[in-house]
């Protein structure tokens, strides 16, 4: 088999947040696998094949992916953010699980994009400045009493929670009941961001609070911020500090001392 | 004041990994400030000014940053990675909210990018698959005992766990008290990745178990990652189920019916 598959992502939306190396990889393939919005973002290439989709079928497109790349073809399977981060990586490998034990020797990998609680951040400030996890509020393949003990323990941690998928036809009532489980745990002043079509020329952001924040005003294009205790608006930005000092120190003038080695 | 600031992040360290939005920030900036290696990756333009300083004087940096930019200069704080996390956003806003308060109506803003830990889970599969958190295990700006309270809460809830800053001669034992404090809480096959250089072209991933993962392999160009107990590797790849499927259901076929809404 000399076919390979990569698995990418477009990143946001705008194509300057796509990364070269994933332009590469759509550019070098023969065939691309994807939900035809993500398909959409990325430019034509004159002989490739385009095989859409739509986006309640992630394994059994990995599995056409896999086929084709199995048959020899170069394929790119095409998510939106990062691939890695609720989107079609971790679809592709059930897949190859699953599936013909051959697969296992095809050229397989990922390369790395922005996810859309980078460009949600990024679009008010720094809400994600400190320790943050990021949950999917798609109750499809986890039970909820699993999304309700991880919001538990991501308010009783005070990590900054980025809430993906936090709506959709289907799920009208889960985001509701996720800011009802934190209202019982965390400051009705906490900071909440609801960011829609972060990354996008459309991008709307709206700042609120725990106790004011309204599920309906969110659909599946947004991301929703849950601030951390330490997560407060300075001017018109919004920003998590690096430490725990608390909203009540936080008149106090940082000190050249308060520094800490750069992430990575 | 017609002078502006933006952050960047140069991705994990290949210059492919670095958007497009990031490089043009770069390029159309006249004052770069930022830690010296970061600095090394992007490419010079002519009448550029750099200002290049250690890896531990953060606020200060941000200071001089909001300075030139109050001056009429057009700044770009280059930091590696996403700017949001770990790095240099926070300290910029900390340094806007305590300093002169005519920085609050400079023209401030970020560029998302590509953060470690989506690097290193690209290189090895899709381990960030299911629901995730980020820690930071630098001490130098909350208390031990916080970091502890989230690493406690992480197994608890059974997140994906991404340490940054796992280690480094100021802090050598840290990573190993970690891991001691998990290893009492999650089995001890639980899988853990060491991934030294993600992103770069010198990437190394050390792919290992709870009970056996050894701190001392471990440096600050490295990113661990302990998996859920759903992680675990297929072929010579791991990752992370999208759903909460336990490994002893693994041998179970999914079905179509087992499908997710895609994440943004």
């Amino acid at each position: 088999m000399s076919g390979s598959l990569v698995v990418v992502g477009t990143g946001p939306g705008k194509a300057e947040l796509m990364t070269p190396a994933t332009q590469a990889a759509i550019a070098e393939a023969t065939d691309l696998v994807g939900y035809g919005p993500y398909l959409e973002r990325v430019p034509a290439v004159q002989g490739q094949c385009r095989h859409a989709s739509d986006n309640r079928v992630e394994l059994d497109r990995a599995r056409h992916a896999l086929s084709l790349a199995a048959s020899g073809r170069k394929v790119a399977v095409v998510s939106g953010g990062d691939p890695g981060v609720f989107a079609m990586a971790a679809a592709v490998f059930e897949a190859v699980e699953a599936g013909d034990p051959a697969w296992r020797s095809l050229d397989i990998r990922v390369e790395p994009g922005v996810t859309a609680m980078l460009a949600a951040a990024a679009e008010v400030g720094a809400p994600l400045g400190g320790d943050f996890c990021a949950i999917s509020l798609s109750d499809n393949l986890k039970s909820w009493s699993t999304i309700e003990r991880r919001l538990k323990a991501a308010a009783e941690a005070d990590f900054v929670i980025a809430l993906y998928n936090p709506a959709s036809k289907a799920r009208p009532h889960q985001l509701g009941e996720a800011f009802e489980l934190l209202r019982a745990m965390k400051a009705g002043d906490t900071v909440v961001l609801l960011v829609r079509a972060a990354g996008t020329n459309e991008a709307r952001v709206i700042v609120t609070t725990l106790a004011e924040a309204d599920a309906t005003q969110v659909d599946m294009r947004t991301l929703v911020i849950v601030g951390a205790s330490t997560t407060h608006r300075v001017g018109r930005w919004v920003y998590t500090p690096r430490g725990a000092k608390l909203k009540s120190q936080r008149t106090t003038a940082p000190t050249s001392a308060m520094t800490s080695p750069e992430g990575l």
